[in-house]
């Protein structure tokens, strides 16, 4: 870890924390449900126990997932496990999240000195992240008011973020800006984990409910910033629910909008976002809110975790190799 | 109350219920805030208290408010205290609310014999509801899913709903439809109260989150009905938050996006949405969720109650008079 570490307050000050890491032969990650209640670090010691923090959501979001099922994978070759057993597992605990697939095909393509591979595997993740950061911060200007959805953060891709670190190059480079943080119904990554992360980086922020974005899209916000969780060829892409509700507002107030992905959420495989299945998730997520059931008894609900936007809402991606346009986009994955 | 009450699913089966009412020199009114848990009737005895009511959203929805107001006049008159005193009290109880300073200058301007006059008030809402309901009746075909937003029923309304009052004579006329519930944060309003009236009523509906509407609105929506706190002479109009952001997607999606008022919420003085006042509520209603905060102690929250619709993103208003387009409703209005 380096000076771009994620920066969390604790009691004794700052220190750089990272999302997931190796350390004496287990996975270290932080519990991510019980932010931001308290900082918690989990020990993961088997390749099943790390598929149950990814179905749980102990990990979450694309990149760190992507992380987990590399050090997944790790732990079941150092227990001597059958690596395409492993996989099988590892692979069917989130359908939607590219990297997920590409990091455990990856390690299976090596096949050996696993533990080694996913320390870089995970490492890599962090650097480009570091570099969407840099690329990102050429499109905030000093003054600022920026929106962001779910949790595109450290958190989310090891360290750094996506979405939040040209957030965070703007903010270290002196740059005053504010950040409306959607809450992100139905699990609440933007107001549990965005808000914490802004909190420990020191920038000025709000918490919105999510239904208040098209007020501010309309009035206040000037640019959009959000992450994916896999990107088609054509530029259409996953992202948490909601997120193409903004696209759609943020385009017809004139508002940039732009997605911040590694590469390796780009999916070769898929022509437009059509191909993308979106994970239902369990309606109690919706019903249930802190444990009190907000809905009749007799009232189902329905609990899309992802959605897809459109190509032609996005205004750029901000990638590991610069600031690309949807059309540059297809171009680049050719080559 | 007639035929048309709100079906109440109660112990000894469905009864009939309106929102408000005048019952022994006393105003009964349903506490919203403790459904869908329970079912329980207030007794409010003073216009301080209804003023508290209105505050507290004891009694809530832009009709609903404005028997409140009525009630409130009529319980002041009936106490013999200085009229125009108590108006001021209860116009300052919500600023957003047409319906609210609609009714308590009636009240006002009528002067004597207010407990009766108030009833006739509630009674006319009720009225208008139902003929919105009869003439929305008109948009819905057999087997359209239908998303609305807030709770713009019975509840809101005295009786029946503007909004639900389609919705309503729709189910009962034998059309098979299917609602999708926006759950409404911060308060839920949907999830609690437009569920809650699904249930008794008996139709087939499911809560969403509201960052899920975009995600349906692209996919399975057939029509939207919301309701309006206040509506400008151009067709702008305010209604809870959120609701500007299913209107863009809607048409976005070519969606029909059609308003249910009372023509009473139809402002004279109001010649576009830029003139309404938000109302900002407290952060709290953002932060806490049952009890529970959700964002670190460190955050701030903004919570705008309500935003403004432009009048090129409905199609119509369903109202009392008729389904009118935006540009008819300026003719209607200024005749």
């Amino acid at each position: 870890m380096g000076l771009s570490s994620m920066r969390v307050r604790t009691q004794n000050g700052p220190s750089d924390l990272r999302a997931i890491w190796w350390e004496d032969d287990v996975v270290k990650a932080i519990d991510q449900r019980l932010l931001p209640e308290r900082l918690e670090i989990v020990a993961i010691k088997t390749y099943e126990e790390m598929a149950e923090a990814i179905s749980d959501m102990t990990v979450r979001g694309a990149p760190s997932i992507g992380a987990a099922g590399a050090y997944g994978m790790a732990l079941a070759w150092q227990s001597g496990v059958d690596l395409v057993g492993a996989s099988r597992v590892l692979k069917a605990t989130r359908p939607t999240a590219h990297d997920l697939f590409h990091a455990i095909d990856r390690m299976l393509s090596i096949g050996d000195g696993l533990v080694e591979a996913a320390k870089g595997y995970a490492d890599s993740i962090a650097e480009k992240c570091r570099l969407i950061g840099e690329a990102g911060n050429s499109l905030i200007e000093d003054g600022m008011k920026i929106l962001t959805h779910c949790n595109a953060g450290a958190l989310a891709t090891v360290d750094f973020g996506t979405a939040l670190a040209p957030i965070r190059v703007a903010h270290r480079s002196g740059k005053k800006i504010f950040v409306f943080v959607d809450e992100t119904r139905p699990r609440f990554q933007g107001a549990k984990l965005t808000a914490w992360e802004m909190v420990n980086e020191g920038i000025n922020h709000a918490v919105i409910a999510d239904n208040a974005a098209g007020y501010y899209l309309r009035s206040e916000v000037d640019l959009v910033i959000v992450g994916a969780d896999r990107v088609a060829m054509n530029g259409d892409f996953a992202n948490k629910i909601g997120t193409y509700e903004k696209a759609v507002l943020a385009r017809e107030n004139g508002v940039p909008f732009y997605v911040a992905a590694p590469v390796s959420t780009f999916d070769p495989s898929l022509r437009s976002g059509d191909g993308i299945v979106i994970e239902q998730r369990s309606p109690d997520e919706v019903l249930i809110v802190n444990g009190v059931r907000i809905a009749p008894a007799e009232s189902a609900a329905l609990n899309p975790a992802f959605d897809v936007t459109p190509a032609k809402y996005v205004s750029g991606f901000i990638t590991e190799t610069g600031v690309l346009a949807p059309d540059e986009l297809a171009k680049m994955l050719a080559e």
